[in-house]
């Protein structure tokens, strides 16, 4: 049994290595460049190990996706139920100030390279668009979670929709220079907005 | 005399053909393969003549992105122009409508491209921050003079500023799938805060 437990650890390390290895090439050369081959010498295991666990480059990417998207819904959701919250749920500032941030850091700038990527790849854009979809929605229904904010009224669920949007574009934003202070004054100015609503309903 | 004028015509689209072959080069391939030699191969002009216009590669980039900035902004600003103002400026839709469609348009993405690549390669974000920056005032004072905001209050600064990053989000979230419904409600959202500042001036 030992042995056999062994060899089971051995395996998942070796998946690890294989998808950790995809988002890199992905993000630093592209879906073309992306192939089974490609990946597993960068990962340091032979051809055919990398076959055994993903017979195709769609499948690779494929999991290498949802495994990134997994890992940041995971760490968001822990994020965010680590939040003081009282009777109302957490601070607006402080549910801003984490999904913010989770659009902000370096897995979003990788993000941004897969995106660009799939803005010209057709086969990409179908592998990350149901991904990116659930990360979407998982991150609103977080965020109406920790705010306790009524989904039934449709313009608390427009803000909601909207504050994402505000997220990606001040994450973009960030990519090329430190936009810190913008960013601080644009999560006074959301936070009071959302708190408007709230205090509406 | 007509000798002349013609050789400073051919000089000119020379010189333009170069700078939007530098500008695919840079969406297709990134910032290390735009090279003079490869821009001129893929606009059909000789190397030497190339060389003429643009000495390095840095003076070709910075002319690229330049023109590309340029071009939008001129654009942007005719669309402001034509549209039908009353006392108190342009209806907020209307121009809401024009900002967020700038940021969605293919030009949007292929800057996309170009702010992915420049996220990891210092030389082309050195080249690329002073021109964003300057298109990012361009348009907040664009969109002020349109709405016929008081840009002396933080509020209505900070409003206009979060504007850009509401644009940007939607943008970046255009990139992949048809978001127009999800657009169309956001611009109804956004037009409502905005309208109620201005109001409250």
């Amino acid at each position: 049994m030992a042995a056999r437990e062994a060899q089971q650890e051995r395996s998942r390390e070796t998946r690890r290595r294989l998808l950790e290895a995809s988002l890199a090439t992905l993000s630093e050369h592209g879906f073309p460049a992306t192939t089974v081959s490609a990946v597993a010498a960068r990962a340091g295991v032979s051809r055919g190990a990398a076959q055994h666990h993903f017979p195709t480059r769609d499948s690779l990417v494929e999991a290498a996706l949802e495994e990134f998207f997994s890992e940041r819904t995971q760490k968001l959701r822990a994020s965010v139920a680590a939040l003081s919250t009282g009777r109302d749920g957490a601070p607006v500032e402080d549910v801003l100030e984490l999904v913010f941030g989770f659009f902000s850091n370096r897995p979003f700038h990788a993000a941004l390279h897969i995106w660009a990527a799939a803005s010209t790849d057709a086969g990409l854009r179908e592998l990350i668009v149901p991904a990116e979809a659930r990360y979407g929605r998982e991150v609103f229904q977080l965020m109406a979670l920790a705010l306790n904010a009524d989904l039934s009224d449709q313009h608390t669920r427009r803000l909601l929709g909207l504050t994402l949007d505000v997220a990606r574009g001040l994450g973009l934003g960030s990519v090329l220079v430190d936009t810190r202070q913008h960013q601080r004054h644009a999560l006074e100015t959301w936070s009071a907005i959302l708190a408007d609503i709230a205090r509406n309903d």
